[in-house]
């Protein structure tokens, strides 16, 4: 074969899709406000206070000891099947053991979604604004994202109705959403299940902070309301720990097969090891325990930044919600001010968050950003918003002149 | 909205791919095979015998005790530093730590590869047979996969060439190959790079079991010679343990980061726990005492089922090869009989195998098998053996009526 019968070609060709992929606009954002000394409201990292380190030492233990060699082998795609009955079990309405499946967190969830359901070009609907991470996931398989009218109790079902046609499922975030810390009303959950039920139209529903509500929990799943019309992914990761990497989902048989077949070509199995750890620690109840305390921190936290708001941001224009759960709040700058802009002087101040543009699948209110009130300590959310302000106050005063 | 409107549609409407996803054929065989009683020389589970549990016990409770909280937390994508940068000292040429993705096994490697180099239709370059785990990973992506005509020592390369237009990459086992267990000798690497380097055809590395070596190394990585135009997959699954699900591959600076970002959006980053353990148990040259073992056992239970193949298949048109590492040996019926239709026969015997066809992208050769070393007691390598012999004896005496 002779040189130039050779198509001319570099010698890594890339995939189209790989021009969706992209650095995630937050993970830089974040490696910004990672120095030291700059108090972070931009990162979505659980409060390490809430991790049960000594559990996790006891089950670690115990199962090394009760069978090392079965919790180091290779094992089922599906999941251990104790853990898959626990969270059958776990979750409030009547889910079969035989539905759950194991992942490798739950945004392989998201990935595994949509390798079984969306071709390129295949419409996907999203929540205004929607999760980040989840645009992330769908991305590679080349859909388009459609962004959905929503408001503060969540998604405009007369504009879902509109959108509908060739969509292949939609997909939120009903409780303390990411990025906006809203929770979809009880009345909003109803329209939605009948309108999809009506338009035929799949539901993906992810769900990883649920339990970490304040005063009371959240409507019912959707899940529960429509099984075989809804995936519902969950977490360990916001009630025992991120770092296991462990999620799940459950499925109606017309399309877990598939989501099993993708699973196993995607890494065989979630750890088996992490798995047999999870379920030792969840016996007898322990989120039970556990849980209550993630939800008594986070809402001091919360209420830590609700007054330090309506302290520090009075007199200028900033709205914002109060969140009933979770680990996000959403808020408004004044009109004139840009969030993407205002991050670096806000940095320079000493303070971070995430604007609100990257969580967009379509046009972006840029005056929206996002802020965590888990992870900076009292004293710290109470300095930063002071810094904050003072950003505010600053910029405005330089747009005025 | 009217119903009407809405195109006639399915709740579920599956992605093209989901037609390529189908149940693994090697899992179905290995439910039938895992009957109590059956001698199993199906499996690919690397022998539990192996899995230093102590050393993970240990490694545990260090992690946990000197800092939980960050074991835990959400992390790099990259991977942990401390074990990047061990693995890029224990590869045996030049690696950067920075070329080093750590990966949910490196089943997940050959999934980032195939979202980031293979588009519908890309054609795919394997050997004949190939790892069946790699063309289940490489399906949802649409691809052609086309096999390259093989033999005892590896890839032929001038088929190689043939066929060489549009293909996106080679994907190559050298070292002692799933399913056949052989390994490419060291003129056929120097062809293999040097036509790869004409040609400007990638290739994707894959060397899970070129440590397990019986009585010397296998020649140097093609990575080695050719890094740049190579992405090399590594795990720790055979020489740790397979349950921790950690793998890692090296790429160049022309795909790296396409493949970080891909690795994001699938599960933002292996788990964290479970890379501060293995790198906890690598510290102190751990592999170096550890590895030995491995080889000792598996060369032990080779040298087991040669010695049974040679005493039972004595008259029977029966070929084999002695793999010098690994956990495989390849066999091949005499003419006239079929494997997918012996292996029922067998069970009903008390063995089994895997049929050799499930790994052939093209033409598979009906009269092939994979026997697995590594599982089975040396008693039951004797035992399966004899089985296997009666089954081939009772099927050839069937044949002749």
């Amino acid at each position: 074969m002779k040189p130039h019968d050779l198509p001319p070609t570099s010698q890594w060709t890339l995939a189209r899709r790989a021009e969706r992929m992209n650095p995630s606009v937050l993970r830089e954002i974040l490696k910004v406000t990672e120095r030291p000394g700059i108090i972070s409201f931009a990162g979505g990292l659980p409060s390490p206070r809430t991790f049960p380190v000594d559990a996790f030492a006891q089950a670690c233990e115990q199962v090394l000891r009760s069978d090392g060699p079965g919790a180091l082998q290779y094992a089922a795609s599906e999941g251990y099947r104790p853990l898959r009955e626990m969270v059958a079990r776990l979750l409030p309405w009547q889910v079969d053991p035989d539905q759950v499946l194991i992942t490798t967190g739950s945004q392989q969830g998201l990935d595994l979604v949509a390798k079984v359901l969306l071709d390129e070009g295949s419409r996907v609907l999203v929540e205004t604004p929607t999760y980040l991470g989840a645009l992330q996931a769908f991305a590679p398989m080349e859909p388009q994202a459609v962004g959905i009218a929503s408001d503060a109790e969540g998604i405009d079902v007369a504009d879902l109705a509109r959108q509908r046609a060739g969509a292949r499922f939609l997909y939120v975030l009903p409780n303390f959403q990411n990025p906006t810390g809203r929770t979809m009303s009880e009345a909003r959950r109803q329209a939605l299940v009948q309108t999809a039920r009506e338009l035929a139209l799949p539901i993906v529903e992810d769900n990883p902070y649920g339990d970490l509500w304040f005063d009371m929990p959240p409507p019912a799943s959707l899940a529960s309301r429509h099984p075989e019309g809804t995936i519902y992914l969950g977490s360990f990761s916001k009630v025992l720990a991120p770092g296991l990497r462990l999620g799940y989902l459950v499925a109606p048989s017309a399309v877990f097969p598939k989501l099993l077949q993708a699973k196993q070509a995607a890494d065989l199995h979630s750890p088996s090891f992490n798995q047999r750890m999870v379920a030792e620690v969840l016996r007898d109840g322990f989120l039970d325990r556990h849980v209550p305390t993630i939800r008594a921190l986070y809402k001091a936290q919360r209420d830590a930044m609700l007054a330090a708001l309506a302290r520090e941001m009075q007199g200028l224009d900033v709205q914002w919600n109060a969140p009933e759960g979770g680990m996000f709040l959403w808020a408004r700058l004044p009109a004139g001010l840009d969030a993407v802009r205002l991050l670096p002087q806000a940095v320079e101040r000493g303070v971070a968050f995430v604007p609100g543009a990257a969580f967009y699948a379509g046009e972006a209110d840029t005056r929206t950003l996002r802020l965590s009130f888990v992870t900076a300590s009292v004293e710290e959310i109470d300095r930063g918003m002071a810094a904050l302000a003072a950003t505010l106050r600053a910029a405005l005063a330089a747009a005025r002149t």
